[in-house]
């Protein structure tokens, strides 16, 4: 159940949102986990800017404010779309293995990919791409 | 333990390294195991090239098998710095969670820049950007 929250000290807000649907429910899921990661390390990275030229000003909060938005909505996505697609092979091919990671990427590299207007062959290098990156992580799990 | 096998049709090669050593036997495993997943990335992109242009000469074979060892050492490189930094928190901190993927990110991401001759800033958003990779990748191992 995809649920998102908020902690202040000893304070905590939890939403959960149950869509009643295993498949909608990991990608809604993805895309708000993944998505907070993006935004955070956009924030991350402009506080670390700000630091180090020693200013802040409205202008450039509401840049970054706006950037994590898109930075966010972006990397929840991809995430969103790769843990559907995972789920989505998990379930038709009825088994668990770093196969489904495999397949999983490719089609989500295919898909973001032609996505943001690719054509032809960047979208097979991108799938192929993609493939690897999942697999490479899959593996790196059993690792760890 | 480290292994790396080969398998064609029913006849399978099995090699296993022992260094005797918890830490450097995950750096090497990650090394050969994403090292081949990189490797194989590039074997699948020039064959899907070759595919396209319809042929196949001595040199582009050449070129391909020099980029293989070129990116499957790199990809290699990077999983086993990611991989020993991730066992060497966890053993420091006394405990598994998202926190050792995320200080692990941090560390590889500033250490790999470092290597690939980046200056100050550059270092310090490689490594931001490594420990939200890192922690993404972390959150979307616990949703599939």
């Amino acid at each position: 159940m995809p649920r998102a929250g908020l902690a202040a000290g000893s304070s905590k807000v939890d939403i959960a949102i149950d869509l009643g649907n295993p498949l909608l429910n990991r990608t809604v899921d993805g895309f708000l986990k993944i998505g907070a990661v993006g935004a955070c390390r956009v924030a991350a990275e402009d506080a670390f800017d700000c630091l180090q030229s020693g200013s802040v000003s409205k202008r450039k909060l509401e840049q970054t404010l706006k950037k994590m938005c898109k930075e966010g909505a972006y990397w929840g996505a991809v995430a969103g779309v790769y843990v559907g697609m995972e789920y989505g092979v998990e379930r038709v091919r009825g088994q668990y293995d770093w196969k489904n990671a495999l397949i999983g990427g490719i089609a989500s590299g295919a898909l973001i990919s032609a996505a943001s207007d690719n054509k032809g062959n960047k979208i097979a290098q991108d799938a192929i791409t993609g493939g690897a990156i999942a697999t490479a992580v899959e593996f790196i799990n059993y690792l760890t």
